[in-house]
């Protein structure tokens, strides 16, 4: 247990964030058909980098052949069962303004291998109604539905300054990964994952290179 | 120019990313009559790395004093400065789907710094109206409004297959930084910044450390 630890740690999270894409790739592939394909005529479809590839696969395994390349289905297959995408996660929707509309409606969460659950909203008008059949509860009672459906996932939602309380009812009832799109720095303990993505970011992000380039 | 450009690519994103974050801590600061603070006060107060914060500031110089610790508002400032956030930057918006409602409503993109000056949509229903007084505009005019309003940065909120093209005709047009939400990998020339905010991946990247912690 102490060594799958140690080993996780050791790979970066933008290998992990790639697999995610080389996973995306190879479906393309193997919806045209493409049996076999080495790691530079990857890189040249999908605009990658051939000895990232490489190395980034290394971290779980010798998957490619040589003379042949890669597997397409059976790279596909390991690749999923690396990222949990074997089975299905029930996914926490917790805020159903604007943002929360669009992530439900938007195909990203429910793509293979994720699955909205229950929405929670404040908003007296939506409680106890459905959305595409999934049912909207009321925040109140995060803690009763979160352990009920044993889920571990949420995505968040919510105004900035709702964002800690929920977040706190949600971990104290079992989650153990949040998609936080708050712009708020949340505090969780160490045993739950915790991703943001934040606009502010990414757009300061480009502004600085783009002021960088100016100078 | 070389210079500035070399020293650049030395700079981690993850750098660039946590001065977008500490910029705001500050501004929380500033709001409370903070007038100097040490980078282990500040690390304690937003759940940072205090050796991280000292860190990443290097890169730009020498803020902290000792004794003393960093002045709020000048290291604000001076953060501000760096990010390319003492000057407004106009932005396009394409695509008012679910996604662009929500990312034009956010405060994220109106935030300090960025103004959302056109929005472009395919919907006639759409076209030749305002949302809060910005016009939305055909993606057929694309060229010829970013040449006129000298737009540099654009958020693409369009679905998948329609991505390239738009962003053909952005870079074309003189974008020269994209922030893109569509789940498709786009090519765009070298002195372009692309970033790609992709909700599987997120979802991904959490569903990887579920899985490997049940193992």
């Amino acid at each position: 247990m102490a060594r799958a630890t140690d080993r996780l740690t050791k790979i970066p999270e933008m290998t992990i964030r790639r697999l995610s894409v080389y996973t995306r790739c190879l479906l393309l592939l193997e919806e045209d058909g493409v049996r076999t394909i080495s790691s530079q005529e990857l890189a040249e479809r999908f605009n990658l980098n051939s000895a990232q590839v490489r190395k980034d696969l290394a971290y779980f395994g010798q998957f490619g052949v040589r003379g042949i390349g890669y597997y397409v289905s059976g790279l596909k297959t390991e690749l999923q069962r690396i990222l949990g995408l074997d089975r299905e996660w029930p996914v926490a929707l917790v805020g159903l303004g604007n943002l929360g509309a669009a992530l439900f409606h938007d195909k990203g969460i429910s793509r293979q291998g994720f699955r909205v659950a229950i929405v929670f909203d404040d908003d007296p008008v939506k409680i106890g109604r459905e959305i595409d059949g999934v049912p909207i509860v009321s925040t109140r009672d995060v803690a009763r539905e979160v352990k009920e459906r044993a889920l571990q996932i949420a995505v968040l939602a919510v105004p900035a300054d709702a964002a800690q309380a929920v977040t706190d009812q949600l971990v104290a009832a079992g989650i153990k990964a949040i998609l936080n799109f708050a712009p708020s720095r949340l505090k969780v303990s160490k045993d739950v994952r915790l991703k943001n993505v934040d606009l502010s970011i990414e757009l300061e992000t480009l502004s600085f290179y783009l002021a960088q380039a100016a100078r």
